[in-house]
């Protein structure tokens, strides 16, 4: 693949996640947006022309050789078709997380594009945050970890609507913090144990799903994580991660709204974490982008690969079936699909 | 009992907690310490001596109707007989936690003694900034609460001999998180699901003990807890609560051990966690105490019963069991006494 | 002027701070950077094709009609005479601070112009955090202000031969803080009273400046505000403002590089404040602009005027004569042109 | 002076900070109070009766030689003179500050005692968190010291009666921070510059004197410091320091009520400085209690000496001039006695 040319990209959906690609594809000077695709004509249009880009299908993003890249961002359903079209076709994918809704669909993803240049969007990874506390614990500053703690609440629940066709909270919201779990500690739990509730709005429990969840994690050495996830804070995103090491505790707090802080008869007051994650995760969304493109042009490994979206689709699926039971579900190695 | 002189109190149990409590004992203007036991003869009056105070046998101080109140601080497997025969002395009585390694024993101890006058001396709820959290909570500040998290670890671990004889990390240090995941919560949980690893020290391990927990507590309306455990933080003793309600979320931050900051070109530093448990709890023995006395003057109901004691052993059981066998592990009435 | 299409902007400096500034006209799509002057014409040259605009002299752009907008990034002493000639030539236009280095030629300036568009550069007063704690202040939410405090750090000294053409450090680093000063006190102070010191490097004293200092501005009510100034704090950029009012404190504190901590043995750290100006300010730079653009396209007054900054470099006149005499100087009608 | 038994100690004065001593004195097991005396009779009765103490007259006490020591806790215009009549009785001495409010007869008093042993009362020295501080800057951890800031605020102004018998805030109030500059800095300023205001209550400028103040000190080398003092910060104590060195910052931040953090939907919320200087320096009395008695058991030196008392008058004085002159004033070696 040229290295000495911008990469011509062709977004697929022109959603709310496409949208906040698009802005990132176009301020990457390495690559350009060259066309955009969407199930909604009129939003791949609008999209396209917002960029200079051409709306365009599918079938004509997948049969043009100049493309070079995907980035996938259309509904969840359709990722496992397109990551196998779009790199049957010799084009570089990144694609949104989740991989699948269903852990065997992913794995015969998987199986079938073995070897080939696909990414996963796992943004969380490329907050600066989140990076820096990677960066300390693969330094040893506190040496060797041993209990993670994740805590990932959003600020208000989706509409009944979307959580029915989202997979349930652990493959839809928990995957994020699974994917973090699995990053943190160097690979994939041995085994998982969940429990939920629907605390939040009875709607979401009326529909077979939980809005409020624990899970725990351990891994085959007996080290341990947790996840807290929770459909509704109320005061904005909270986004933290701790992690106890055998020297010490390293932790990455909430960003906040503003650094004012006010002290009066009443108490002391300070600004609220950040809203939702456009607000959090724009500069993730850039530095993701921009990995994946100077992978793509240098012919590296990608920093997040098609395995790491199984393997949190399988801690997904594992705390999924342990909420149901009660019991702690094994990781085998046939949902690693290793 | 007479209300308008200072009680006397006898105290069984020399050791280290014992002269902690020596102490406040001696500073409330209340009460007097009159008596010291110990199976140690020498400690018994050493610490009798320090304080003015009668070195007696245990027999002599519940012959003497003199003593109105008597506080177990010997080892626990004298705790549930000494509470028997204390209350049968006609005493008032403050036990230390745990009541007892066996949750049988336990309950045998508390339908022997219903009606009669024992706290348990779960300190935690009496630090002050424990207690202005369950304020806020009681006051609604944060609406309903739903999902609590419970971060304390030790600053290093105890000696192997000790683990031997402790009962485990479940009932002998994770017994305190459970009480005040109940008190916090309002009552004792439906379900315990925990794991376990020894991380720390394979010595522990080979003990049969774990050193490195996570439980997750579900009560029957859904609502969720995490705790977790470690006997090796490090840095200090690390002792945080975190709630998440209906409105918002409440947490109680680490004690440090001064309010000094430095910035320089290496970075930005502040002061640790204070030590362990006698830095951090010092005002809270004070407080469990004055509570104590002040409710046995005024013959009113104490803030922390044996019911409460067996809940937080009940949890200890369920939660040593789960760690075991991988399953969620219920609370029946019977295990609650109830 | 037209308020339809995007404004034409010529930039004038091509330095550090005009490379800033271009990056932030090309980001705003209310306008468009036409064309790039500078004395060094490669400089000029290399700035303009970055952004497809044209490299031109000032002459050709003060004659050409269709440049709508200037933006002054040029050297201190130049900034007077280009504000003049700007607004001869019908252009709206945004002028880096100081004015001038001369209270005299600045005050003949704000008369020559009296009545045109000029705006001051004063970022500041466009961070976010500034603004939160200014809208703070103007709700009242710390009731009337009494006491003000600023501190402001550089990370590192700049060399010595820019410090001798600075015009000083109270009118080249503290212009900012004065501006701060009378911003959020509402309008000039009275009194003037500065101490300064050379003991970050002597080669700036034997220069005839110091490097670190400390004003005492008071308002003609009797309000008070405190300046603190170093050229060097070797951990960053600090950049904190604090207002006592009639009911509380309101305060700022520092951009952090990320928000992780760690805690060891060893103690507890946490990241730095930001580097400099531009990793702080950057987001200032753009909203500053924005404001530009949006009151020239709307006719509305300029958030920032040149009477701010006649007011503020009075206020470092007087500073720089208080620090000589030990005496407090009161600020004219006279040196603010009123 | 025997250090094999308790020293005896006699209090003069059972006001409001002679009760804080009296706790002090009896918590310290080195000593015992043995006698207490007030010009109102009764209160002194009152007070000695709660500690097993007499009550007796100040001529008694001097007359009695087994005093060991004396805790002079009286108003401030007996303190010179008991000074001298409590040496002269071969006592030691710890007397609150400031030592006088006539810098004349401060310095006479310091004249006449020479070589005997008199402590000075400035408790802050003895706050854990600003002796943290002292202790980071005698190991070098910032460098050099270059510019301080301090920051002392009460939470409501004193009644006007206080106010008019004060001296004036600088002598009653700031007295305290312009030891600590001193202390911190190594040794008393050169120069002085005070600007006050009277903001808080218009009472207090008419009784001449102000309520919100800002002085400049300047020592011999350059380096500099700034103290900020208001009567009325509304929200509770603000005791904070700050010191730039040449290698970085190091502060101490104020003590909280509690660790209670809590965030909602209208922002996040914590404890507020503990109210006034009883909830803040009770730990700082009790310290400072035990450097006296530890010096005179073992025949030290004083950690504050009449010289430093001296030294902060000096500094009240000059500001007070300068306050009303507009003028920077030098401390001469007159003014400090030396």
């Amino acid at each position: 693949m040229s290295q000495s040319r911008p990469l011509d990209v062709a977004l697929i959906g022109a959603g709310r996640i496409g949208q906040v690609h698009a802005k990132s594809i176009s301020a990457n000077p390495s690559c350009r947006l060259a066309a955009v695709a969407d199930v909604i004509v009129d939003a791949a249009g609008k999209l396209a022309a917002q960029y200079g880009a051409a709306a365009r299908s599918v079938d004509e993003i997948l049969a043009d050789a100049s493309i070079d890249a995907l980035l996938i961002a259309s509904s969840t359903d359709t990722h496992s078709d397109l990551i196998e079209r779009g790199t049957a076709a010799g084009k570089a994918v990144l694609c949104e997380k989740p991989v699948d809704l269903s852990l065997e669909r992913a794995l015969a993803c998987q199986r079938k594009v073995a070897g080939k240049p696909v990414m996963i969007g796992f943004n969380r990874r490329f907050d600066p945050n989140f990076a820096a506390l990677k960066a300390a614990v693969e330094a040893g500053e506190v040496g060797k970890p041993e209990l993670l703690s994740i805590t990932s609440f959003d600020p208000a629940p989706p509409p009944v609507a979307y959580v029915k066709v989202s997979g349930g909270l652990f493959r839809d919201m928990m995957i994020h913090d699974f994917d973090m779990a699995c990053w943190l500690m160097g690979g994939a739990p041995a085994k998982v144990a969940a429990a939920g509730s629907s605390l939040v709005d009875p709607e979401i429990g009326a529909a077979g799903d939980v809005d409020t969840a624990a899970v725990t994690l351990t891994w085959a050495d007996g080290r341990l994580a947790v996840i807290k996830n929770s459909r509704r804070a109320g005061y904005g995103y909270d986004q933290r991660v701790e992690l106890l090491g055998s020297k010490g505790l390293l932790s990455a707090r909430n960003v906040l709204e503003n650094t004012v802080e006010k002290i009066t008869a009443d108490g002391a007051s300070s600004a609220k974490p950040v809203y939702f994650f456009l607000e959090r995760y724009m500069r993730a969304y850039e530095a993701e982008w921009s990995a994946f493109i100077d992978a793509v042009r240098a012919g590296s490994d990608f920093p997040v690969t098609l395995r790491d979206g199984v393997a949190a689709l399988a801690c997904a699926e594992a705390a999924t079936r342990s909420a149901g039971s009660g019991e702690t579900v094994a990781l085998t190695p046939e949902m690693l699909g290793s």
